[in-house]
């Protein structure tokens, strides 16, 4: 039987709303848990507002098997990120004993002034998320991890989290390119989807050096099944008269 | 009085959720909106399924003042956006004559093949959004903007699309970036935060060269108090024994 988990992600971020900050995180994300047979279901990018945070987190966890937020767990006021998840469980803000004491650790106990202590205020019930760069945790309640916005931490918290989650069937992925037209091949396409519907198949336009290209991406946990279809794609493609290039298959040959 | 405009973002498309592309609509589309004093108040990747993207344009819709959607509006099986939107909106899906027109130009009548017909079929009531790149129109229906996903197409039918949208009054920013750790900076922020209550306060730290620093930002529709503000933020950075740099200022001085 297949095994098929999935993580929503819940981006808490003025920063990126207002355009100021390009996201990252998605992508970044997106394929670390790719490579564990997670596959990412939906994305939110939310603004700096608990009620905000609270509805979205509150609606993803009924339908994912894990959430991820990233943003808002720093010491200063816009860092909500934590009375939030609290509130969304109905349980108490408190100062978490042991990330009191990582911080006392990475800061030394005359540096652990209040907007530090901040940042020790977890979700009762809560278990910690190791952040490696600058001390202060992220923290997991039943299936929601939450984590810092800034790249590099939230990519060194991650280490942590991916350790708490299931292994699902490893989702593979075949991407051929060719010149065609999205017209010219649409109908075979919608007919080898029909022949394969197991696997899905996307169909991706794209401008490189000003010329339209398309790019054909096939996807399934099931590998046999992904290389015959993508065997079927290639012949596809040569008899409308098109040679596919660029090929990024991760099935054995194709 | 002033006059504030939301819209949210739709990006419909697995390849984003996949990471196998990086998206860069948002962040370009907050920024075009935010020149019209409209500011973008949540953005959602959903996958290619029409009950995701039902979900999410009626929830959206009634919260936003606009909801621009991108993707899946081309002529392949996974382009389901058109009729995912007419079921939203519980209407047909219909062959809408001044787009049947549009691709007959574009393309030449003897190239109007079934799947290039399909861009023509558009939710009944709807009214066309023009694709100066690739012929294919977009629509508007309600206040709910369908684009293409393609960067180069978004940002084209996007000139229409800003033309039929109100103007807002225009949410300045102005960014103040220290070296100071936000631990120093928080209590004092917050403060200022407190003494400013229709100024949006965000605190950004960031890894550049593998230095730690702190962006400021500050935002709001109302210059004077913004530029107040920004003033005391300068001289709080100054009392903390830290220069401020890399000034990024929308009001006069400062």
């Amino acid at each position: 039987m297949v095994k098929k988990l999935t993580a929503s992600l819940v981006i808490i971020g003025n920063e990126i709303l207002s355009g100021r900050t390009q996201d990252t995180n998605t992508a970044w994300l997106a394929e670390k848990l790719v490579e564990r047979g997670i596959s990412m279901s939906e994305v939110r990018i939310i603004p700096d507002q608990p009620e905000a945070i609270v509805a979205a987190v509150n609606e993803l966890r009924q339908h994912s098997d894990y959430v991820l937020t990233t943003g808002g767990i720093g010491p200063t006021h816009d860092d909500i990120t934590a009375e939030s998840i609290a509130q969304a469980f109905h349980v108490d803000l408190e100062q978490n004993k042991e990330a009191y004491a990582i911080l006392e650790r990475h800061y030394g106990i005359e540096e652990l002034t209040p907007p530090r202590l901040k940042m020790a205020m977890i979700p009762k019930g809560a278990t910690l998320i190791n952040n490696p760069v600058s001390g202060a945790p992220g923290f997991q309640i039943e299936n929601v991890f939450v984590m810092a916005g800034v790249p590099r931490i939230m990519q060194a918290m991650f280490d942590d989290v991916i350790e708490k989650m299931d292994v699902g069937d490893r989702l593979l992925s075949n991407t051929v390119a060719c010149g065609l037209q999205e017209s010219a091949i649409a109908i075979d396409l919608g007919e080898l989807q029909g022949r394969y519907p197991t696997i899905e198949i996307g169909s991706y336009p794209h401008y490189r050096g000003g010329v339209l290209g398309l790019s054909i991406v096939l996807r399934s946990v099931e590998a046999d099944m992904l290389e015959k279809a993508t065997e079927e794609l290639i012949k596809l493609i040569r008899h409308l008269g098109d040679e596919p290039r660029a090929l990024s298959l991760q099935t054995a040959q194709a």
